[in-house]
């Protein structure tokens, strides 16, 4: 069956002339985007559309839904983002209690803000040695889950690889008939390869997990341009079951993309479902490949850990450590750009993080390697390092206290703000989400008192020369508080 | 200064190795799309954030700013949709009401609903010989303008090319210190080339309207894509004055827009710019002579007419009417497109849309004529057509009765619902928004009371094979109305 992609080459070498936008009339031959044009065209005749697919790109869909085990699969081309709000917005009334992890990304809060939901927390919970957020299992959302939570919504994978109990947690919110949300959007990749045998001593990484439609949850959203070969900004959300009405899901999504949908980035998604029904265990067998290939490496490494599968569940996933306080993950970011040039995807208080994938070459792997292990051997050791990374278990947890609601989320958003200094700040209530990005996990939602902690973490994360948003950092450093009546 | 696209090409040329997203890595070579593969990145050091922009990407915002005469523009990579979205949730308060159009882009009722925002109408008129919508003057929205409305909303130019008198509304709000916003998605090509000589007695088209920015709307959404070179789903929000806080506009922008934009999509709008800048006044010319060229050579025309600069005033906008009834505008579409492989815009009831642009060639400019002049000639004559293109002012205007409102947009759509067969519908209030697309402007909003106007067109409208959206339309037709207690 021909692709979008294929069909959309077909019509640029025909003789159908375009009398409608886009009004470059595909007809720009200056740059090496020319390919790209080509294929840019708007809802024409046999080539459906988009908000109400019945055709060419129904099947596309539904090419993606049979990938990914799932009745209902929609294309986004405005990125996870509007998939997560069409989930909340479709999922949920106005007025509606549900149940959520504290780091979610800030689509969550904006959903929430947008349908007016009100949020209840699940404990927001740390590896004490590394830094980076837990993730849940069914224990906890059992635990979490009081009389008259509408839902769940849960990030899993989290940015740093780490997955929930995803299978537990559906039956648990289904025994109460309310659906499981999943922001999948670094998960896109899950389920894939499962025939692929990766057993063996050198073997850390077997296996990907499973993908969160497959493990039972009601909407997943999945970014297929964070780990698998589309373009930037394009994503899929799967719906199943019958807690989420399926003629809401498809409101919420004309809402929140664009009634112009790019044929460009549609057909990249195409491209990169029939890629990975063809080439989906090959893709993984690679990925598994180069991951042990750089665990195998550079675990003599006495500076620097790469995490490996006893905290970080996904290949993908390169978190690289630094041991004892020697550097700040963004210090290591930078000596891996400027000296290496090698990009990596963020930096953290204590780590940074690399994405590797299937289309990563084997050169561009070594050179991570290689880039580790030097710095490794040129960082000055205090002290014995090697006695830190004797346990091979999960490490213990702190739990992160959060700030104090006073006022709703919409309520403080939408009020009269003010900004307050540093000194003066303690004990206001935030008006702004403060997110250190990436991935912007928010240390103060709107409505929310300001407490010491977070007056003193954003300070740090200043002088650090991290990326803060939300707060006011010129000549007058401040939060931006609730105008006091 | 260089621009967007010339740096990422600089960075694929380079030997930075990409350890963050996409999963492509860039790394794609089978496809001609691979240029487009090629730009593709993620928020990177040295290559901004559209989101937070202080770079290269604040900077080509700054380039497109000066170009229309404005200060804050902003790029768009979810369409004039997160434009329209995002100056309506900025502009306004939960609450308020506001005097609009009916012929608004759906994203307006969209915005009004996820807003709260309440709507009152400006009369509806319809050009009465061709039936399309009329464009309004200052003395419209004076007349209608009660107290305690929060602000305008207008769309200029229309689908079909009408321009309202922008700067004398803008002036009336102003005095009013009420913001006046315009959809002017339609006209990012407006302003340019005002220096081109169009004068002599063969030029229907001496130029292009002015753009509403200049003509002194605080907001203007313009899709760069529509008439202009850039790919599909751009767009630009211009914004000036004080009536509207830029800050609202950043936060609404980062909620409607994808925390991963594309750098593709943002480098086809700075390559367009670019474009603009340098060849903006060649581009006018040449979309003038192509124009003036349709309109002189069709001018003998019988039974079809190409609508002039006395009713169309955007000369990229090419409407042809069908006289006396001889064919709907959906055959005549057909026709061009069957027989002549002219691909059109749009088929109205009497009408069909050509857009043309400057990237337009002169031999598809030529198959159009031959293939209207070809159509003419074989239309069987009923009377003698020529009487009925005397008049050569705009023509007289009918006003179309609104539906009676009976409860709120917000309150309606988030009712329960229930399908009522087109026999019952009589009475029963919406529940559901009715739109005959393109370019979708409601028939019915929900709230509104279904009369008997409305059952009659949207029967008549399926019968002829056109998109009616919002109505069930399987084994059992009908209307999604509000359930009656």
């Amino acid at each position: 069956m021909p692709d979008l992609y294929q069909e959309l080459s077909k019509l640029a070498d025909s003789d159908y002339y375009p009398f409608h936008m886009p009004g470059h009339k595909r007809n720009v031959e200056s740059t090496p985007m020319k390919g790209a044009f080509r294929c840019d065209i708007t809802e024409i005749d046999d080539f459906d559309n988009l908000h109400d697919a019945s055709g060419i790109i129904q099947e596309a869909q539904n090419r993606a839904g049979k990938l990914y085990g799932c009745k209902e699969t929609f294309f986004l081309v405005n990125g996870s983002t509007c998939g997560i709000l069409t989930a909340l917005s479709a999922a949920f009334k106005e007025g509606d209690t549900i149940l959520a992890a504290r780091g979610c990304h800030k689509a969550f809060y904006h959903g929430a803000y947008l349908r007016h939901i009100n949020i209840e927390y699940l404990p927001y919970k740390l590896n004490e040695r590394y830094g980076i957020p837990e993730s849940y299992t069914g224990e906890d959302i059992e635990k979490a889950l009081s009389d008259g939570i509408k839902g769940v919504f849960i990030t899993s994978p989290t940015y740093e690889g780490r997955c929930s109990d995803i299978g537990k947690i559906a039956q648990i919110c289904h025994r109460r008939n309310i659906p499981l949300i999943v922001d999948a959007a670094h998960g896109a990749h899950f389920g894939f390869g499962n025939n692929v045998d990766g057993s063996g001593s050198d073997c850390e990484y077997e296996k990907l997990p499973e993908n969160a439609i497959k493990l039972g949850a009601d909407v997943v959203i999945h970014s297929v341009h964070k780990t698998l070969p589309s373009m930037t900004q394009t994503a899929l959300l799967h719906c199943q079951g019958n807690t989420v009405d399926v003629d809401r899901i498809r409101r919420y999504l004309r809402i929140y993309q664009s009634s112009s949908p790019s044929y460009v980035l549609m057909a990249s998604i195409d491209l990169c479902i029939k890629e990975m029904e063809q080439e989906g265990t090959e893709f993984v067998r690679t990925l598994l490949e180069y991951r042990n290939h750089i665990q195998n490496a550079v675990r003599n490494c006495k500076n620097l850990e790469v995490l490996g599968k006893n905290v970080v569940d996904d290949a993908a996933k390169v978190c690289i450590y630094v041991k004892n306080g020697t550097m700040t993950g963004q210090k290591l970011y930078d000596i891996l750009r400027e000296e290496y040039h090698l990009q990596l995807e963020m930096a953290g208080d204590r780590h940074v993080l690399a994405i590797i994938s299937g289309w990563d070459t084997l050169e561009g792997i070594d050179r991570l390697i290689n880039a580790i292990i030097d710095i490794d051997s040129k960082i000055g050791i205090e002290g014995d390092a090697s006695e830190c990374i004797s346990d091979n278990t999960k490490d213990g947890v702190i739990e992160y206290q959060l700030p104090k609601r006073v006022i709703g989320l919409n309520e403080a958003w939408d009020s009269d703000r003010e900004v307050i200094s540093f000194d003066e700040a303690l004990g206001h209530v935030s008006g702004e989400f403060v997110n250190l990005y990436p991935p912007g996990i928010p240390l103060v939602v709107p409505g929310e008192e300001i407490n010491s902690d977070i007056v003193r973490s954003v300070a740090k994360y200043l002088d650090e020369n991290m990326n803060v948003q939300g707060i006011v950092n010129g000549d007058r450093k401040g939060f931006i508080c609730v105008k006091q009546k």
